[in-house]
């Protein structure tokens, strides 16, 4: 049993070419009518082959076969993209999860259930990221959602209070994705398997300098806010660079004030986010350097987003090693820097990732790619990986 | 003969009391209604005192002394301020300008007409700094202002061009200002001889990197434009302090892009900006450091302001020298970092400037301070230099 490419490769081109909004890139954006589109073309299409689904009042989508009251096993992700978005994130790991629902269909299970899920709103939006995957797990306060936004996205808090907690008993949870990054790329295109979602501690950094006359201040008399700004910033970026463990720092938006050519800086806020699959790091890395700053600099600093590291189940990271063994596919274990939907169910369920090579880990742009070949290796994998849940107690096993 | 500088202390005072859009700092903007009634407020001075006024279509004003057909040696400044201004800035040279204007009076030159210019638009405006100045010695391409920034203004191009290329036959200009450096401040609060107003070559670069996920590209893999941007800020810096005749580079505008805290910056643009005294240095050190930042880093450089260098005449630098010296008043040379509308006039006359120490330097801002004593040192500095161009043929130096 293995996926047939070449399906997963129309239903990928025919979503990205018939739900987009925009002209340059993919463009459907997280509630939009793109995306409902997309889901809707997936009821569809899961309905002609015979598989019931279950809409929630968010829109989210699970499309369930096999034994009634067998363990669930569900696998999915979501068909959102940022603005300007690539053809891969995200839509990928659903469309390899019909290909799979369906093959898993033909297969009939008999001692567990698939559930295929489609999330809606991972992508950044008003409502937060996740948000699909984080209101059924009961993550989100609807009645402190702002009514204005809701209205705008055309939602209210007695639909979204609907659906909210009620996300299923499954007995895990499988998620194929796009890498986004280089790790895959630069070990030989290997199918990723994931170890851990990398938590974040981010913060905001506010250095205080003195603002000035670009003319008239003596360089040995400024306190360029900048130019401290600038030895913080290769300072976290060289301390950075000392990990092996794949613990990474940007410094991604920053703000001069007042940010014109003939005032010396006065002011300098940036945000310093650490991400790291590892907690002692994650505790211990945005400390030190945070220690560092205020020892050597006039600065504020406020803690933002901080995001618990979620390590992945041994059970998803053993199948899915062996599952690339059985089909003579190579695999390496790898972090996700990225946030996914599955990060959102760690805490409840055993879950796991399965990544997909990026071109150059280029991703949330219109040149995001990955080859066919690579993808194939990853849904075989994945597919395999399912299948065995089923198949361990199972003596078709032998003859299979 | 010396200033009273209770009158120039009432006087400045009075202003920055009476003509104030802002609850925050002195706030006379360019072409504003405060700036028109603190320059209509002087004008009554100066007629009170019965001394004929010109105004000029664009709001310029010039009050003239002494004999019709002799010399004109003008002095002044503005009265406008930026938003959240000083007392000092503009105001002071002006103010300082009618107490000087008065003490001649009394004085009756014979062989020296003297005359008090007040400039309008002189700070940041939407017409351009220094735009009084500008207009009037032929330098504003009226034509090619924007009608509709003119009429937002109350300005007509028909109303402009009759002010425009208007300026008179000096002998020469001098302005006495704020130095709104720390120049003088660090050696001794002496009054200040300005010998050039620093040029200026101004270039926008845009760091070229690439932007990507924060958590999913390993640091090795980064091309981080603002870690590179950062490197460019701290070799600036670094040169820079390397001068010891004032020259000075700054970095004062920067945007990210995208600036989000989740992405790796992709491209970085900023304002390199170097002043100097020195037309050598001018023309040498920018093409130093744009030559190294193309050689080390993917860039684009487009080049954004240059104005030249302005020696100011020997013949005002030597006159406030031997004026310091008569008074007993310590001075000291020093190059202004910062532009006037002393500079637009620089190529058409002789010119000078003399500086009052700013206290630690701060300007543009409500505590920009200056002493009244080093003011009252400055302004009998200049009410000395001024004299002595109608004293130098006068048989009454010798009696006074």
């Amino acid at each position: 049993m293995a996926v047939d490419i070449n399906n997963i490769r129309k239903n990928l081109e025919f979503i990205g070419s018939s739900f987009n909004s925009g002209i340059k890139g993919f463009n459907r954006l997280a509630f939009s009518q793109e995306e409902k589109d997309a889901i809707n073309w997936l009821e569809q299409e899961l309905k002609d082959h015979d598989i019931s689904v279950r809409r929630d009042a968010v829109g989210n989508l699970f499309a369930r076969i096999g034994p009634d009251d067998a363990p669930i096993h569900a696998f999915g992700s979501h068909l959102d993209t940022v603005a300007q978005g690539g053809l891969f994130d995200g839509a990928l790991g659903v469309i390899t999860g019909l290909e799979c629902l369906l093959k898993l269909k033909t297969y009939q299970p008999r001692n567990t259930a698939y559930e295929l899920v489609c999330f809606v709103g991972e992508e950044v939006n008003p409502l937060g990221g996740t948000f699909g995957s984080r209101l059924i797990a009961g993550l989100v306060d609807v009645d402190g959602l702002d009514e204005e936004v809701l209205d705008k996205l055309g939602m209210t808090k007695e639909q979204l209070k609907e659906a909210a907690g009620t996300l299923s008993d499954y007995d895990g949870f499988l998620e194929l994705h796009i890498e986004q990054g280089t790790v895959l790329e630069n070990n030989g295109n290997k199918t990723g398997i994931v170890t851990s979602i990398a938590g974040i501690v981010r913060h905001h950094i506010t250095v205080i300098g003195e603002a000035g006359h670009s003319g008239t201040m003596p360089m040995a008399d400024r306190r360029d806010a900048l130019v401290m700004a600038s030895e913080i910033i290769q300072h976290i970026n060289q301390e950075a660079n000392k990990f092996t463990d794949g613990t990474v720092a940007t410094v991604g938006q920053l703000e001069v004030e007042p940010n014109l050519a003939t005032v010396i800086p006065g002011r300098v806020t940036f945000t310093f986010e650490v991400r790291s699959g590892d907690r002692g790091t994650l505790d211990m890395f945005p400390e030190q350097v945070t220690a560092w700053v205020k020892k050597n600099y006039d600065v504020e600093i406020i803690q933002g987003v901080v995001k618990p590291t979620h390590p992945m189940s041994r059970k998803f990271i053993n199948a899915a090693e062996t599952a690339g063994k059985t089909l003579g596919l190579p695999t390496m274990k790898l972090m996700s820097g990225a946030n996914h939907d599955t990060n959102t169910l760690a805490p409840f369920m055993d879950t796991g990732m399965i990544f997909v090579p990026s071109e150059k880990g280029i991703s949330h742009n219109p040149l995001e790619n990955s080859e066919w070949e690579y993808i194939e290796n990853a849904a075989n994998i994945m597919l395999e990986t399912l299948k065995n849940f089923d198949v361990q107690s199972d003596e078709r096993a032998i003859s299979d």
